[in-house]
């Protein structure tokens, strides 16, 4: 981990703060190359109408659209909740060298938990788990416990 | 299995048969609801330079965007490969009723082989492999063989 580690995951809360804003699930997810940041997105299903805009799918496209590749060898990805296992197969397909990720998600992540993509995808980034993980996790809690309301 | 069922397959590998000639690897995918056709998509990750953009995604967004909503309930889908993890979690996210698939893929498959998605994920369409796998197979043969030369 490098300073950049925080810095970027507190501007990927930040996408997830812009997402609950519009009412979507609050994940957010940053992309950079050698300390700069390439792309940024939040969950844009509903926005989107599309399931599969999760942050991390829309992040990525926008990295690529950015790189006009559709390989991001030596780009890290900062997430504040664990990839579902869509997310991490795109992640892997994409070439990404380091995820980082804020909350874990026993129920629909796969990363630590269900599918464990990375145990059989051809490329596994490395894998660093918990950065900020309280506030990423508060955004998610406070966002259902206000719809249950 | 409905009289749908071959005529459907046939047009995904026609997908696929587009995908070869812009040089993508050959697969197609169909999405139908209630007997009729309502989104087709060939690979489109060399043509975008997208990662994310296999032809089950496509497909998926296409179909969304024609619906007007993230949910494909009641929707089936046909694709002359087994699909990857990514798609096949996307296709768990859309809630599609049914998968039918072409040719199996040991190497990179995701739901008979791999991460077996669809043993993890909370939506699980019902699944028939190997419709058509003989032609489905043999444009992907023919491509690599192609590439080889």
């Amino acid at each position: 981990m490098d300073y950049h580690t925080f810095e970027f995951m507190k501007l990927a809360i930040e996408e997830a703060e812009k997402a609950a804003l519009r009412g979507s699930v609050p994940v957010g997810a940053i992309i950079s190359l050698r300390g700069r940041v390439i792309s940024s997105a939040g969950n844009e299903v509903l926005k989107n109408k599309d399931p599969t805009a999760h942050a991390e799918m829309v992040a990525i496209r926008k990295a690529c659209a950015q790189l006009g590749c559709s390989i991001l060898e030596n780009c890290d990805i900062y997430v504040t909740l664990e990839p579902c296992s869509m997310c991490a197969q795109a992640i892997s397909l994409a070439r990404i060298s380091r995820l980082y990720f804020g909350a874990y998600d026993d129920k629909y992540g796969g990363i630590i938990h269900g599918c464990r993509v990375f145990e059989h995808s051809l490329h596994r980034p490395e894998v660093i788990g918990g950065i900020s993980e309280t506030p990423c996790a508060k955004i998610l809690q406070n966002f259902f416990k206000n719809k249950r309301n």
